[in-house]
């Protein structure tokens, strides 16, 4: 399934190896790469199949700078080769179902390992500033945007491959009970 | 990174492949396979390194009956393998930060992509009733079950191979907008 080419990794290698990567080579995202990230992202399964989200890809230098500008941790939008903005319907109105950010979760890990597996790095920002966010990317008032992900080749491409840092994630024994808490 | 006999699958084979199973077979899973789901979840990135998730996993047939009686659609529970209840803060709080289940959807396509290279089918179950999850589960008050995912190896083989239908997802071209909306 994969074109000639292509970096090829199993399901657990990515997730076991996939870094958050803030730092991007100035190089271009080829255009078939981005879309099967978005594509990734379209497969994924949403509560009732609602499928309640809209990707804005921004590859614009302009436009990623000024997209850099929507939080405190931000910065690295500036840099990147693109950008996928998630829009939803706003989960911070009142009766907004939790389930709007949780199908976002689902499709948002499909698209940051579809990268992973083509070499290509991510970081997931929060949107503070709604409207920044609207001013860049124009969408309409009954929607709403949570994130942005970077995306790009890694500037530092032993990223791809170092080893996760020990003490970064609680323990199995921690985090899984048995039968009961 | 695979264990011999394990069945191994690209990140974008397994985005492209994986449906909904909610019919599993009456056979139990190894432990390693249901442990190795439950990592793939605990190494989810989430919002400043939080990790506010823990994983129930339940394999008693009883215990797998009754959590099926917390929602609606929840009915396929009863007949998995196994099921991992998450655990979490209470999104539904007033206050409480959209990035609780954002995260949880992070870490959720992990485990459920994770499971589909094995082989294994998944369906996540809404939780609508909290006092029998909490019965079932014996989380403390101060934690939340907002879903519950089952897992086995699915009732018909086919389901692991079956092209996806057509329609079943709003097309690229509709979701994808190119540097505003």
């Amino acid at each position: 399934m994969s074109a000639p080419g292509e970096r090829s990794m199993s399901v657990w290698a990515a997730i076991r190896t996939k870094r958050m990567v803030r730092s991007f080579r100035d190089e271009p995202l080829p255009a078939e790469l981005l879309e099967r990230i978005v594509d990734a992202g379209r497969h994924a399964a949403s509560s009732k199949n609602q499928q309640r989200w809209d990707f804005i890809a921004v590859q614009d230098r302009a436009r990623l700078e000024a997209l850099s500008a929507v939080g405190p941790y931000a910065g690295h939008i500036a840099g990147a080769a693109a950008a996928i903005a998630l829009i939803t319907p706003d989960p911070t109105r009142p009766g907004a179902s939790t389930s709007i950010m949780w199908d976002l979760g689902l499709a948002a890990e499909n698209m940051l390992l579809a990268a992973w597996e083509l070499g290509i790095g991510s970081c997931p920002a929060t949107v503070y500033d709604q409207s920044i966010a609207r001013e860049v990317l124009g969408h309409p008032a009954e929607v709403w945007c949570g994130y942005v992900l970077s995306f790009g080749f890694p500037a530092d491409p032993d990223d791809l491959t170092r080893p996760p840092k020990a003490g970064g994630r609680r323990p199995l024994e921690e985090v899984l009970h048995r039968e009961r808490w």
